[in-house]
């Protein structure tokens, strides 16, 4: 039996206490970060909050083992003077849909390693694919996910309007945004790229840029050229 | 029975060969554009070659219905001095790669009402989504495909590149991406979009810029500013 705290009320917190909630060996207790007395004393803490919170959330907990949930904080922001970890799940969590946790990896990190075997435990009973991750290696995989899915959805987003306003249902462009994305599962995507930019087809790429908007010619402009420059390293 | 000739021996040549001629009511046959000499008469003949060299290529073809596959050629541009159209496919083909139709949007073209009809016959002999799109918002398609595909490519590829120079598995973000892309299929990309920039977390911002290279950055501040600007409209 692993007895396990969950602080914070947002999303992250909920879906994780949920999840432990229906796991046999484990105890799972979740409070909010804004009342903290009569803290449980368990095994793991887990504090899931927003990022400016951790420090001084996590300065108020006693208990022997505290870990935070975030992708860009250091474990040593953390303020609790007992033993500290890292619990990061590299997944986005949306209030209304269930997180399939089995798809979700895990990324932990813990001062001593009787803590990690903790950690991992914990993690396997929810999912499978599970990492140790340093803090400096959490970093440069968070600034990685910004690319691949919030900028991403962005280029989605430019798409989407350049559809509305050529009146071209958008739908039509999403068995292409699958494939795109499933190709790099089983491809490095320097080899999977494509397109008029790896081509070097300036007559095409002339063309496109006098259908763009002044940002989307800027971005359409930056990433060919990013495109073209990492053919000639 | 519909009678179509192939002009081409590319990716899209071959595939669209190979699914026909699985077909019942389709007599289909293939011929190199570099030897147009006994061209069979077919009801429709479809030049899938280079954009380059659609022009030339359909001014040695006498046949009555010529149509092309490009995406960003317009429909003026065949040559032949017959009826014309479009038949594209808006999808990645890779040589190796076997290619599932039932997914492929086709995005159809015709100068006449009953070419069309023509057309529209042939596409639903392979696939379940068909569109009627015209050479205009044909070019925007084009445009936006490069963003949501090229782009976003080139995207997970400066996601690789992080995790290579900071030693984390690529493979960590695989489910990030496919949730990333599965969202789009029930939520508009502006409705999905999350990350620093739009939660104009600055703090964030600017380490992560401290953890990239001159060019990620630069891609990296155009994206975040580009984001936080379809905020403000």
């Amino acid at each position: 039996m692993i007895t396990v705290l969950v602080v914070g009320t947002g999303n992250v917190a909920t879906h994780l206490y949920n999840a432990f909630f229906n796991i046999d060996n484990i105890n799972v207790s979740q409070i909010s970060s804004r009342n903290l007395k009569n803290i449980p004393n368990t095994d793991v803490t887990i504090i899931a909050v927003s990022d400016d919170a951790i420090a001084e959330v996590s300065s108020k907990i006693n208990n022997p083992f505290v870990v935070h949930t975030s992708g860009s904080i250091s474990m040593k922001n953390l303020q609790n003077s007992t033993r500290k970890g890292v619990f990061y799940m590299l997944q986005t969590f949306t209030k209304e849909k269930k997180v399939d946790f089995k798809k979700v990896p895990f990324c932990l990190e813990a001062e001593h390693k009787d803590d990690l075997k903790i950690l991992k435990k914990l993690a396997k009973t929810l999912g499978n694919s599970i990492y140790t991750i340093d803090s400096n290696q959490r970093k440069a995989l968070h600034v990685a996910a910004v690319f691949v899915n919030n900028f991403t959805n962005h280029l989605y987003k430019i798409g989407h309007d350049i559809c509305l306003t050529h009146n071209v249902p958008f739908k039509v462009l999403h068995p292409l945004i699958q494939e795109t994305s499933n190709k790099i599962m089983s491809l490095p995507p320097i080899k999977a790229q494509t397109g008029p930019a790896i081509r070097n087809d300036t007559k095409t790429i002339k063309n496109h840029l006098t259908l763009l908007e002044e940002q989307q010619q800027k971005i359409y402009k930056i990433l060919t050229k990013s495109i073209q420059d990492s053919l000639n390293r």
